[in-house]
């Protein structure tokens, strides 16, 4: 990347907050850079946007692959530019730090939605880590917020870290999952359907409408027996078909409904400030582990330690204290 | 606690290694207490007991309170004293730190065991945190097996956190369950039935035999479930009577039979090695957390920091970075 850059951040900052979004691919792409330099000059742009950021609804769309992801969220990211929203759709695929993107990476994907003038699409970034993605991810949401996207999707495959990642980065959780008779929920974590505070019947098209409907009878009594969310909102379990646009205002109406109901009890607030604090504690708690392992003392030390506890010649916990003591300088 | 002891230090681990229960007791005393000359008494008599560790079974019993833990524990190790071998009880009780010991508290329970010279209970130590008494049990343990006890019981409560910490110290794990058609299943954590290498249906007496088959056989079609254990081995369930001493044998049988086939597939020395390095690793992370949360400069900056974040003014990555460079004294 060009950098030149450097100068242009006061135009690259400006572009952004007037919805340019050739701009704003430019300082995702800093974001994303493992470059120190480059990561500098993203923290500055972040800072500035900052201020700009949180007046949005940020969606979080989950579902096993072949649940139809991407048609539904094309086509209900469609129906709410056509209402005059503006919508991003962000991702975080562990997978592509493998595959390199397969959420998003494929551009015949959401051919209609991408096309929009009032759309942004990013694929997922390609870290090292779920936790590299997930911040990058989250910086990326700031910076679209301050750009004037108001209706943030950040969509994730079925596979239980980063659910939990995108939960944490969210207003709304929407699970998407097939017609049939409960078996599916048998390739889904138990933990992510309690994390719901949506479920969608995706593919309820005219041949599946019978076992869409079980599904649909058999997902509200399962979901009865879990305990009641703090949010104070019960969810709801939705048939609709992405592919044919059907359900997909009763879906959009479930979401602006838990809007409205978390803004009034306070819980919208509430979890934003949460999910603050749990990224600053959980950047500390990596950070120091992260510092630990790559202390020239540590790394010195620690396969002889290691072996000696493996051995039964320390104890784990002595063996602890004394790394910890050696990284903290007091030896 | 007389501070004598320091000059006895040698003829404690000798007392221990000698099987003599009175200075065993008075070690694990040293471990139990918080002021810092008795816990370094405390590691000197764990390193020298190290060497003689190791050669047991440990054995870890959970269970909704009702199910009758106490009572099973004493005609399991009734049996096993019986039949010439050793038996150390201990336990691991969260709720200990408020009540001060609902488990094995109650000195009139396992009266006929805790009156056998082959065998030891111990109460759960009443610590701070929950990290706290899970590290002093198995340091414990530890002493337990160097005088000479090789059937090491470490007894908890179904609560969650307290079995994922006896699971992660034990060779094998056991869940007792009430006769019933799985009903009570709703008041365990899938977790911990996931968790369990053998399930036993207790209070199996004549009058409930109907309903215990009947939750035999429910619970069997609920394992078959779950994916394959590493270990390879297949969690059986047993119908037993704590009360009546009927079916502990066969209990028994089982953990003898898991204890010969994890031998002969290497995953009981394997399983012990990663218990060994997921409490180095745990340790080394509360340590790490613990001390940032008390170094001074954190201390004085943390409030403003986090007010900034939760008001939009910094991200909470950026924060946290401060914060680190902050602790490693980069500022």
């Amino acid at each position: 990347m060009n950098l030149n850059f450097k100068t242009n951040i006061p135009a690259l900052v400006d572009g952004i907050l007037k919805g340019d979004r050739v701009r704003l691919g430019r300082a995702i792409t800093l974001i994303e850079s493992t470059k120190p330099a480059h990561q500098e000059m993203a923290q500055q742009i972040i800072e500035k946007c900052l201020p700009h950021s949180g007046n949005s609804i940020r969606l979080g769309v989950t579902g096993t692959p072949g649940v139809g992801k991407s048609t539904f969220i094309e086509s209900l990211g469609s129906f709410l530019v056509e209402k005059g929203e503006k919508v991003a759709v962000l991702a975080i695929d562990p997978s592509s730090q493998v595959s390199r993107g397969s959420i998003l990476g494929d551009k015949t994907r959401m051919e209609k939605l991408s096309n929009h003038p009032s759309a942004f699409i990013r694929p997922s970034p390609a870290g090292e880590t779920l936790g590299g993605v997930a911040r990058k991810t989250r910086e990326t949401i700031i910076l679209c917020e301050a750009a004037g996207f108001n209706k943030i999707f950040v969509e994730t495959v079925g596979v239980g870290q980063s659910e939990i990642a995108v939960h944490s980065m969210v207003d709304f959780f929407l699970l998407l999952l097939l017609p049939g008779a409960g078996d599916e929920l048998q390739g889904i974590k138990r933990g992510i359907v309690e994390m719901a505070d949506g479920v969608v019947i995706n593919k309820s098209e005219e041949e599946r409408m019978e076992l869409a409907k079980k599904a649909k009878r058999s997902y509200k009594n399962a979901l009865h027996l879990f305990p009641l969310k703090k949010s104070g909102w019960s969810t709801d379990v939705i048939l609709a078909s992405g592919l044919h646009g059907t359900g997909i205002e009763t879906v959009w109406e479930m979401i602006a409904s838990y809007e409205t109901f978390t803004k009034e009890n306070h819980y919208f607030i509430k979890r934003r400030n949460e999910q603050a604090s749990y990224w600053l504690s959980e950047t500390i708690k990596t950070g120091l582990e992260s510092s630990f392992f790559k202390n020239e003392k540590i790394k010195a030390a620690l396969e002889k330690v290691e072996k000696e506890v493996l051995e039964s010649k320390r104890s784990p916990f002595e063996a602890a204290e004394y790394l910890l003591k050696l990284f903290l300088n007091r030896y």
